[in-house]
């Protein structure tokens, strides 16, 4: 059932059980720092994710005692070039679009410390299911490197004092006040963190991928527009939906008080 | 004091006291489903409410069990042509900005579940009130038809985590949750529901019509501005406001220590 | 250590300490109300400040049982031209913005009642420390001049129907629920407050004050951008911060296991 492929290289431990793929960061000893070959490791593998419509739904965790510690500082300490450095921050950047651009729901599932460019990994994806144990973070300000980047998804996901908060102390937030602020989803203990994520992607993967896309795509484009517009392109979005067999069968299951078969067109 | 008008057919009852109106679904059996007759008497309503500058504000609530369930399956999967759908689409969508550009503040009373559409009426409301028996969902999903319309209301009402959450799985949220959320702006028990809700209204409509419209316009405006321009119209608006008697009697009523007397001009 | 300079005439006390300086609204009798006076008052001591790279934060607090009660009804309604009250809101609104544009992070230190233009005060900052015996209200609708450009600041910090519920009815939230919408960022004790606001600060004026300059800078600037622009906008302002000594002195410091030692350049 566990797969190392070549295109992970040993960063990230890649699993496939039925159709939710859980991508594992696998470099405990760098507390999981996305390095650029994290970074090329996840991307490759969401590039795949993005191509293969059997796969619905995807798990982000991590080994060790840290989910996610941000920028590899040697990585980015020995890029003598500004070049240099504006092509990491792209490539994280990339990163962090892969994952609201991908077809699929990606959930992050968070045992640990999530800090700088970690945290913001969780702020993009669509969910996130931690441990009352977990911890979140933007530290930047406390090495002279502001987490700017981070704080694109941070400010999109909660309130603008709790963000200005974390961004300019630096300290961290506990799994309550993150779930409180809607930093994340879901919260569990510990010991049922693994099995509550996998449950809740099964269960996403069990509706109609068509549908899911067609909602994950719709979720992010209306949220940015005027809300006039927002409802002139979902009512378009929702006529497209209806055209889909899927929603024929879901909605004649529904009325028939029968389970539906999804053609996931 | 009950008057059920041609315009609301049987779908809805009319209530006018003192200058509140409540509109309250009466489809039980239905689950008062936001059918295209529900949808053509809830618009009749308000129409006819935005152009009567001598009501205050308005109640929407619901009878039976339930509050709204959404859009009327059976009358969806009835219409054999996409046109239909959009049309449909298109009415409710206009139900909602309806909601949003009537003069007057519209609250919703929330005694039972509410779902899809239905939720969506909830997240378009100014104020909501929910007994602490209310739940709220947006359960598309499992049907193969993706809330992308209620999503627009609700993503702009709770944090994006909780919104994609309720959207992906269709998971209920209690209404513990949803005013911590942000979705409701008041939970009582269920005997105090319908009394807090008319004297929440009655405070409201208790307050100079002239400037309650000015401000509930202004509200929705000045928040899909970036901040300087939004300052600029916004103190365009205030001044405005200070030039209408209103506000010279209720400064002055402020300053004499007596209660004002509104002419709502 | 206490000064009161030129600028601030009756109207504010300024201290400087160390790298801090706390701006003291002293009208108790006027409830601090934010008059033509106090508003010039805080905008000549704002833009001195502006142009003090050797300050690091702000904290603006109030002498009084009072915080702030926004503006001075006296001197509005003493206004008989429109041109006037339109003078007065662009000024209101400048400060607000002057706190938004300033350098360096501007923290609130709310002991009491912050209302109106007082509340819009609170919200402008970018944190804002709250003993629990504070409150926070929107009240203008009771005397006819609804709370428009407070809103500005409040529909940006809080979910909409909490916003809409303060606008609407005028009622005071206290501030546990200040805290738990997002209004504050830190609620303390009474006898704490002083104390934790200028901790606060301190720790805040120990970072780099070019890394913070920068970051707050960038916050406002992509929160009003859609994604791709603001991860392309963020990008370029990590490759900037990451070229500043400050950078490679935090980052050198972390990697050697030392404390930094800022150039603030």
């Amino acid at each position: 059932m566990i797969q190392k492929d070549e295109f992970t290289g040993n960063c990230i431990v890649r699993e496939d059980s039925n159709s939710v793929v859980t991508l594992t960061m696998d470099q405990p000893k760098k507390r999981n720092a996305l390095s650029s070959k994290m970074m090329d490791a996840l991307l490759t593998e969401l590039n795949d994710i993005a191509a293969s419509p059997n796969i619905r739904a995807v798990i982000l965790a991590a080994n060790g005692p840290v989910f996610c510690a941000g920028h590899d500082l040697k990585e980015l300490k020995g890029i003598s070039h500004c070049d240099g450095h504006a092509a990491l921050f792209a490539q994280c950047s990339e990163l962090m679009m892969r994952i609201v651009t991908l077809p699929q729901p990606v959930i992050a599932q968070i045992h640990g410390m999530a800090t700088a460019a970690g945290c913001q990994l969780v702020a993009s994806c669509d969910l996130a299911v931690a441990s009352d144990t977990a911890k979140f973070a933007t530290p930047g300000v406390n090495i002279g490197l502001f987490c700017s980047t981070p704080m694109v998804a941070l400010s999109r996901n909660i309130a603008r004092k709790h963000a200005m908060r974390m961004l300019l102390t630096g300290d961290p937030i506990s799994a309550e006040q993150a779930w409180q602020m809607g930093l994340i989803s879901d919260i569990v203990s510990e010991d049922e963190l693994e099995t509550a994520t996998r449950d809740l992607a099964a269960r996403i993967a069990e509706k109609s991928g068509s549908t899911v896309k067609i909602g994950k795509e719709a979720f992010y484009r209306q949220i940015e527009m005027p809300l006039a517009s927002a409802y002139d392109y979902a009512s378009s979005v929702m006529t497209t939906n209806m055209q889909t067999s899927d929603a024929g069968e879901g909605i004649g299951a529904f009325v028939e008080k029968r389970h539906p078969t999804w053609r996931h067109e």
